[in-house]
């Protein structure tokens, strides 16, 4: 046991300010590290104190751990929070940073490594009887073998990189005529995003929803789950859009997912905050697909439906404390749904669209929060992920927390940069979402970008008439409001009708 | 029963947006109306349609009840929602609407009447058995009957406006031989702020806190009460700071005092939202003080800490329709608290301190609500009340409460005007405050503006004492990185410590 006075969190943006939020509101103080593109982020000056550690690009700052660990040492920082990317899942790292008498606050290294490598991963959940995706458990090796084993398993099915994430190395074969071509190209893709050219194969879930699990785990076995996150609205293999609870999942399935994930954290031996990742099928199966060793960006969908702050329980974890609570105590309130602001030009396939956020004005209110990490006149650094904020909106219920988001993204007003605003819209008024039939194939099956154009259908045909004048003028990024001359009993005045703008 | 599908807000700054923010949630349109002071304010763009009222001076404008019914009628408005201040309270405004075919979103304008008139409030109270503080019941007319019933009554004694509001026509009576020179001052104030020179006296009591009742009834007799706002920290009168709910009160009072709310509101045949005020002496007892027949500004903490938007219940409860939960189904949940954010010079008595908002940059993250109507580089107008923003911070108890109200204001940049967040920082940590010993005499037992200087001193030592650095040097409005250079293994480095400023 040992209290944590100082912290440095070694990540940037909206996470390294929420972090240091927490901290703050638990008195403890606080530094912020920073590359030279970062030197007017808000988490640079929220901090106590804050270094410049390196150049813009991430390996000469963000991930320069011998220098973020001098930092510590000089500053005496008792433990580093590391966020999400950057050094969150170096297991190199987190022993490093143990080495030197510091707190890492996450899991331990060994934690790290088992789930950062898939194989290890499966195999230390398989000792725990977790339902997984039909395949091979160990790397291929021979591949007269893997062919036999995909006819068993059944066409379709997936190659993917034993080292591999967000999508690289992944390849879908149709059928046995496709296999060894997509099997070559896998191998390369893995072997140049990886150094480790290792790949695995197993059934491809041809409508899958991803849902994942936060679990919670003190330092003397308890772990505790705090029920689910559905992310299966994705673009590019990139979650955008998350909610809690899922529309797909019964009571029943949530105890036994929740279990599952308690047993995949035991597996590894793991404390801290972590995700356990499942697919679920059409027919409601769940298979288990990866573990996240780190707090995850959607992790405030979980904070408003439980009303626990992941952040401070990571840190009281860290510190040597039992949780307080058990898995009786934790309730699972209203619904939660989180929108992804990138920087990104839904017109041109998401591709990143960085710029200086010329007007920069949050929606805000009641059930309204959002993580950000710029202001007003801030550019948005090439350099790194062009998330700008996390937009999340909580209500009593999923169709009123629907209602709450669809509101705040009409307030929300950003010039300089195009942002996944109107696709988050999109989303919210699309029958699939708002049924919940969704899956991870949403963007391929349902959205064009030229629907945008017509979203605003859904407004009162009178206003819908308007913007439709509006938008054939060429001016729908601009809210400009149409003007109509009154006149009763002798006077004359004047009404604007705003309507929605798509921004 | 008639569905309500366009609103007009009769008026202005963050209240109109927070009321448009959840009409468009449930579908409805809204109209803005907007002085020629207010032209850039954002519920003007927020809403689908804004019409220019006159002048700035509110009677030009938020007053002009006959224009607003002209623009209600040509935009076909089905409903007029008041806020609080302006025509909120004005039962003639509210009749005039009725007679024009639309819906007042409040009670109906007898309820207004009676509870607008602080003896015939008391007068219909106290047919319920409400307690209230010991006094005379009706206008003062026999001097000397008066004068007796201030002896049985005992000193100290207060004289009251009948007609009065805001401390005005409101006068301390020591002790006898103080009566008549007292009373000709109220009688005279009195006549000159509301026109009627009528007055009442009641007993003074001297540690007052100020706790009030939120109801909500329906048009059919079912009426609930949501708890309490305490509401004692003032300055002139005014209320700064409020929480729910109150520290001092416990669940039997709760449940009491709930329940003489609900007989209060049932004397005037009350239906929509109400607050119910109370005055609790120094044992706990609690006497009726007057009702507010309109949303409250501090409605806020009533939300968060029981999940119900009071706004969605007041459109519903016009429409109409039948509360849909009973008193049985309201749960308290967690502590609420909210600091109002003046544009007042807290070294200068609190006077108001307008100008532009050259930055304002607001706080956010988990339990963090800003109701506001003002942006970065918008000019604060002299015409009406100078608060700028609502902070709101909820936590799972009162300590966390306080814990994120205090980061959440020193997060909040705003310069170009004085404010009260410095006050409001002040009291956050004040042991009276944190302990809740509190009273309405918190501001003139407890504040210096000079202590301002020093309230940094609950800071680590270290800090504080580089604060103090830089308070000496005159600049403790900006906040200074103080610069440290360091050299390990051969480099050299800089850290940047952030005092945290007063602002």
């Amino acid at each position: 046991m040992r209290q944590i006075k100082k912290i440095l969190v070694a990540n940037r943006g909206e996470i390294a300010l929420r972090i240091m939020r927490t901290a703050r509101e638990m008195n403890i103080s606080t530094v912020a590290i920073f590359s030279e593109a970062d030197r007017k982020s808000p988490h640079v000056r929220f901090a106590d104190e804050a270094v410049c550690i390196g150049p813009a690009p991430s390996s000469e700052s963000y991930l320069n751990a011998e220098k973020i660990i001098n930092v510590c040492k000089a500053l005496h920082v008792d433990a580093i929070h590391p966020g999400y990317g950057f050094l969150s899942e170096n297991a190199e790292f987190a022993s490093l940073v143990k080495k030197e008498g510091m707190i890492f606050i996450g899991p331990s290294p060994e934690s790290i490594e088992i789930m950062g490598n898939k194989l290890a991963a499966k195999q230390a959940a398989a000792r725990y009887n977790i339902p997984m995706v039909p395949g091979t458990d160990t790397a291929i090796g021979d591949r007269q073998a893997a062919k036999q084993k995909a006819l068993e398993i059944g066409y379709p099915i997936l190659i993917k990189a034993s080292a591999g994430g967000g999508g690289k190395g992944m390849r879908i074969v149709e059928n046995e005529s496709g296999f060894d071509e997509q099997m070559d190209r896998a191998a390369s893709e893995a072997l140049a995003s990886f150094g480790d050219s290792s790949v695995f194969i197993e059934k491809y879930i041809t409508s899958p929803k991803h849902v994942e699990i936060q679990i919670l785990g003190d330092q003397y076995g308890n772990i505790v789950h705090l029920f689910e996150r559905e992310c299966s609205v994705q673009r590019r293999h990139q979650k955008v859009i998350e909610e809690a609870p899922s529309v797909s999942i019964t009571p029943e399935t949530r105890a036994e997912m929740g279990i599952c994930a308690i047993n995949v954290a035991k597996s590894c031996g793991y404390y801290g905050a972590g995700t356990v990742e499942f697919i679920v099928d059409e027919q409601s199966r769940f298979y288990f697909l990866e573990m996240n060793t780190r707090l995850q960006v959607e992790h405030p969908v979980t904070e408003l439906i439980t009303g626990i702050d992941l952040v401070k329980q990571m840190i009281l974890i860290a510190e040597g404390k039992q949780l307080t609570f058990t898995q009786d105590h934790i309730t699972l309130k209203g619904h939660a749904i989180e929108a992804r602001v990138y920087a990104e030009d839904v017109f041109n396939n998401f591709l990143p669209d960085v710029g200086t956020l010329h007007t920069y004005v949050k929606p805000d209110g009641n059930g309204i929060r959002v993580d950000d990490g710029f202001e007003q006149e801030m550019e948005i650094p090439i350099y790194y992920d062009p998330m700008i904020a996390k937009l999340i909106a909580y209500g009593e219920n999923r169709e009123e927390a629907i209602r709450k988001m669809t509101r705040a993204i009409d307030e929300y007003q950003i010039s300089g940069v195009q942002t996944t605003l109107p696709f988050c819209r999109f989303v919210m008024t699309h029958p699939a979402f708002v049924n919940g039939s969704y899956d991870t194939n949403f963007v391929s099956a349902f959205f064009k970008p030229e629907m945008l154009k017509t979203a605003l259908n859904t407004e009162t045909s009178e206003l819908a008439a308007l913007l439709s004048a509006v938008i054939l003028t060429g001016s729908e990024s601009k809210k400009e409001p149409v003007e109509t001359i009154h006149s009763d009993s002798g006077s004359r005045w004047k009404s604007r009708l705003y309507p929605r703008s798509l921004k």
